[in-house]
Order: structure tokens, then sequence, then C-alpha cells
């Protein structure tokens, strides 16, 4: 038999969560976040960005943690990568800014583990496809999506004005209205690994 | 940098394509399907299932081999493992059964790779899910697929009453009225791989 990929989850409950200073979102509607994009593009190229899928477990079902934003939008925790920076070291950098007590001993010893999806934005438009469409010969972003394995006690310090959820694979799956194309296609991306739900 | 799985993919070109005899479906209905699936179930336990994506590419983009049966609904190629069989052997006689040449020598050296995706049925119905549902505590089938890499040079002996089609990653993505739940995603489960566009 082929093995799966094992992935531990521990209960939400074996984390702690506390509040820090707010983060504020750099742009204020989407045109602005395109039109920064460009500027962007033109000084130092093709954006990198990388997000982290953080696995706990409630009822014996892998749960998904997103950061929510107002009412409505979710995002991975995650970011842009600085030019030429390395994917891991950015992404740490990026969960310690985003989800880090400001006190670095209680940071979380970020485990990267799997590149689990890639996505390609082909114009300074807001659709990605999981591919790079073939007549596109220069994308405008990469985004991958890396499983980051939690240890079993964590303190996440959540910026102000953000919520952090903890959102079921079954509430993800087939819910592009409500999560987006790259987060609703999350449990399929997933499907692969097998699931060791602690219970501590 | 983490870097990504490599694939690589040959020309649609380089393939042989022939007919064998006609394999016709075991079911005339979904109803007949979801009844026979039933009656194996008491007999046997959860149905085992795998099925496999075979690469090729076409204008630098890759593309899935799949075969279509009537004018509209698509398969991956892949079935059924018997009680016990083992996953890779399973594969390789089920891809031998749909596409292999009645002629050993010709058969295709089908290498098994990465196991992509796993879908489970949780009840007598037509729907799945990329986990198995928490509150399921017998699925009645689990389905895995799995990458397959070709050789350069394959023949494929496809039976009379089937097409084989090669569908390019972007018809699949974001189609699953077309193609279902299932084909419809394996642009993302393929995402982290980088595909070795070989021409020849």
């Amino acid at each position: 038999m082929v093995t799966s990929p094992v992935v531990n989850t521990y209960p939400l409950s074996s984390y702690t969560f506390g509040t820090k200073e707010p983060k504020m979102e750099k742009d204020t509607s989407v045109a602005d976040r395109l039109a920064r994009m460009k500027v962007n593009y033109m000084k130092e190229g093709m954006r990198t960005s990388v997000e982290a899928i953080l696995l706990v477990q409630e009822h014996n079902h892998p749960h998904i943690l997103l950061l929510q934003i107002g009412n409505t939008f979710c995002k991975l925790p995650g970011g842009r990568l600085k030019p030429g920076e390395n994917e891991i070291e950015g992404l740490k950098r990026k969960l310690t800014s985003k989800l880090g007590a400001n006190s670095p001993a209680l940071v979380p010893d970020w485990q990267i583990g799997e590149c689990v999806a890639i996505w390609w934005r082909p114009n300074f438009e807001t659709i990605m496809y999981p591919y790079c469409p073939p007549h596109i010969k220069k994308p405008k972003e990469c985004k991958k999506l890396f499983l980051v394995h939690l240890s079993e006690r964590e303190y996440f310090a959540v910026p102000k004005n953000l919520k952090l959820l903890a959102v079921p694979l079954f509430e993800l799956y087939d819910n592009v209205q409500r999560y987006g194309p790259v987060i609703s296609t999350i449990p399929q991306q997933l499907s692969r690994f097998q699931f060791n739900m602690i219970t501590t």
C-alpha cells in the first residue's frame, strides 16, 4: 500500500490565543491593491507570496486557522516575500508578524512542511489559476501554500483588528462564494494526507 | 527554496493510439451502479478504487487523458480493487485492462507515482467528499487518484466504445458542470508539481 503523509492535529483547546496591536491592511480597496502590485512589479518583478495552512482539530475533523478582516473576508496568514528572500524563512517571518507574540520567547517554532498548492496571477487582476496559463510569459504573482506543522501547545497573538477562526474542512469545501477559489479547494489539496487526530 | 516534485510530460504526438474490443460499462444507470455497490459492500465491505492521472503535453500546457463514454461523460482510467489487492498492482491491472494492448509486449510499463487526492463516499449515493465526514463511521468507498509517469513513447489500445481525450488543465479548471467534482479539481491538486515539458 502507498502510505499517506501523516499530519498530527491537536485540539483547538490546546492552543492559547491573545491579542496584540492592530495590523492594518496596506490597501483599502481591491483597486488600490492591484495598483500597488503594479508599482511593485515595475520595481521588483514577479511578486512571490507564501501562505500557511495551520491545522487544528475539533470533533475529530480537521480545521484550518483563518484570519478574518471585518465581517466577511477571510485569508490565510502569510504575505509577500522580500526580493530574493527564502520561502521558508519568509513564511516564518510573516507568521510571526501576523500571529507571533511580541515576546520572542513566546513565538511558535514554525515547522514549515509540504507545499500543497501553487497559484499564478497572470495579470494585474484578482483572478488566479492553479497553473500558469500557456500564453503567459510574465506572470505577475506566484503564491505558494504550505502546510505548517503546529506543536501540541502554542500561543498565538492575534492583531486586534482581526479575528482568528478555526474553520472545518467541510465548511470550506465547495464554498467558493464565501472563501474564494484558493481557500475553498484546500480540502481537496489536503485529501492525500492522513490526519492523526490527537486528543489530549 | 522548497523544490517542487518534477513530472516529465511528453507531447501527445509521441504516443500511439489503437483500438481494441469494446469494454462495456457494468451498469446502464446510476441507480443500477449504486445498487451493485450496495450488494458488493454487503459481501466485501468498503469499496476501494484507484484511478490514474496520465499526463501529456500540447502547446506547452499539461493535458490529462480521459476516457469518454458516449458524448458527455468522462472518467479517469482505473477501477475497483479486488478485496485485499495492493493499490499499485491493482491500478496497473486496471490500466492494462482499460488501455493496454492485447499483446503483453506492447503494454506500457505503468510507473505509478504520487497519490494526489483521496475521495470518500459516505453513503450509497453519488456524492463524494475529499475527507471522510466526521460523523461517518463506515464509509462506503475510498477512491485514490495517482499520478502515473508515462515514458516517452507508449502504445495505448482504446476500447472501441470509448474515446480517449487529452484535456488541458485550463479546460478542467472550474468546470464542475462538465467534469464533476473529482476531475475538475485535478488542476489544483497538480499545482504543486513542476512540469518538465519535453519537446521531442
